[in-house]
């Protein structure tokens, strides 16, 4: 099965490029409210179920135990573009549970937005794993390490209590059952675990409604995304889609990004979740598709705001000179 | 019609992205040696055929008369990284015409290369004009627009004699009608003319075997694609794929990248022309299927090297603590 085209990219009148791929909006039950192409086949989702990854924050008590702040609940659940507000709030995650950024086994990058690497080469510095832009989760990782008592080193691995919680978390929510045959290894090196999108769907669902999971998972689920929702910036960063999409209509919208095309997210008031990837992985597809996606859940029940995410879904291109070439534009009702 | 899927993306055991799209392999006289997906769509070429929009520097006597080395055409053919060297030499051609950097319309980016850009922020300084990855063929533009008393000013619209000269070679080696229903801005602000991938896979052969075209304008392309080969860093810059490509065999190959997932070339000793596009516009996908293409090229003429295009294609993708997750591969023959 092809999955459809969902985003085209054009330049004078034509049709330059182009991104097939599929999305799941579903009610917490499984049911599809709205979807396109495949949502059975297993995806990765990536980074964008670090929600599901840090319930075990709040679950363990370890959120409470270190009294994190929401910004701090956000930037567990980041892919965060490691600018230096984001670099204290991880140092300082961390220090609460009494560790230096040398326990964290995310690796280090430089920050994927360009002008933030800029400042830091400016600075003269070089990236440390605080600027990873996962620093946040792993930093939750920790802490939930730490307050239960056990060993830090090595919780990137498939087999710590750590990873095992998160698991058992994603198998819960996407009613999948997750073993090595859909295993892989993240960017940040814990590993994420190939689904359907219709499950991750599901799942967000589930938390934001509260209804086919326990109520205090529900509620573990509730505290992250409000977070995220009252700390955009925490949760992804300066001029990010995230927080753009979050912006858009305060406490309304949850959207988090994952790598290889890939968005989740949850409207809280319909008790919908979503889960989107593009074939080809590239963000600036999987950027537009879930405004329309976002658009389409609220058409019935606010059509002004489902003007303003198709709206945010369209992007007007412009070459260096700022003239205009061309535009990025999702084609789910064409 | 659907293009077929050319690259996979894999992580762990599962292909995780997938890129479609097409390839023409062609002789001079248009027959296809080997293809895969739809070749007459037209498609936007962009930086792929700076060689055909460089034509004019040589055929115009530009070249000869300001004494232009070797790196300086394979720079006027250049997507170049914006490297200290690049920057010399297009401002050394700009002298020669006795211009300055600002007669340069192509606009300002920071340098696509991260290290690149890295340096330049620490050195204090912002891109200008120079660092385009476009100004060495604009330095060309404008070396031809001196050399035969055009008003240099307004050099990048489609109605000035330098663009109407670009286009007229483009469709006499693509052998297609270019009007305005198929011009698009670059990003550069030139015109970009969209045709058939084997329309200019087909030029390519035309300039390498000197069949089906003038000999002064297939002299002037394999001076300039023989520039090209001789300085491939001048063309591309460190650690870039179209250098890899043509440093692999000297002499052997010309490769060219264009934006949004396109590659051209020639393979002068078998008389052959190439082009390529990724549905998506994704470089990653494009630098894995040229490498293929070249070694489909070089399959029966030359097995050894043909391997070493198949390994050039293959990559192996890392996280950012260096664990091996996944790879890059052409599936060409899948």
């Amino acid at each position: 099965m092809e999955n459809p085209v969902l985003v085209e990219v054009t330049r004078g009148d034509l049709v330059e490029s182009f991104h097939r791929g599929a999305f799941a909006l579903v009610e917490a039950d499984g049911r599809v409210v709205a979807s396109a192409g495949d949502i059975e086949r297993p995806v990765f989702p990536r980074s964008a179920i670090k929600v599901f990854q840090g319930l075990q924050l709040i679950e363990s008590g370890a959120a409470d135990r270190f009294e994190l702040s929401q910004e701090e609940l956000s930037l567990a659940c980041a892919s965060h573009s490691g600018e230096p507000e984001h670099v204290r709030l991880a140092a300082g995650m961390l220090a609460k549970a009494g560790l230096g950024e040398t326990r964290l086994e995310c690796g280090c990058h430089w920050p994927f937005d360009l002008p933030v690497a800029l400042d830091l080469a400016r600075s003269g510095e070089a990236p440390g794993p605080l600027h990873n832009n996962c620093s946040g989760k792993h930093a939750g990782f920790l802490c939930t390490a730490v307050h239960l008592s056990e060993e830090p080193a090595g919780y990137v691995g498939a087999a710590h209590p750590v990873q095992m919680r998160a698991r058992e978390a994603i198998e819960d929510l996407t009613g999948e059952r997750l073993g090595a045959d859909v295993c892989g290894t993240d960017g940040c090196s814990i590993p994420t675990y190939a689904a359907p999108l219709r499950g991750f769907a599901k799942g967000f669902a589930k938390l934001v409604s509260g209804q086919g999971v326990e109520a205090s998972r529900s509620a573990a689920g509730k505290r992250l995304i409000e977070a995220c929702m009252a700390e955009p910036f925490a949760m992804s960063g300066t001029k990010r889609a995230c927080a753009a999409l979050m912006d858009a209509a305060p406490g309304r919208v949850f959207a988090k990004t994952g790598a290889e095309g890939v968005f989740c997210g949850a409207i809280p008031e319909l008790g919908l979740g979503f889960a989107l990837k593009i074939d080809d992985g590239t963000t600036r597809a999987s950027e537009a598709l879930v405004a329309a996606v976002v658009a389409r859940a609220f058409a019935d029940a606010d059509a002004g705001l489902a003007e303003t995410y198709r709206e945010i879904g369209f992007k007007t291109l412009r070459n260096w000179e700022k003239t205009e070439v061309g535009a990025i534009r999702p084609v789910l009702d064409a």
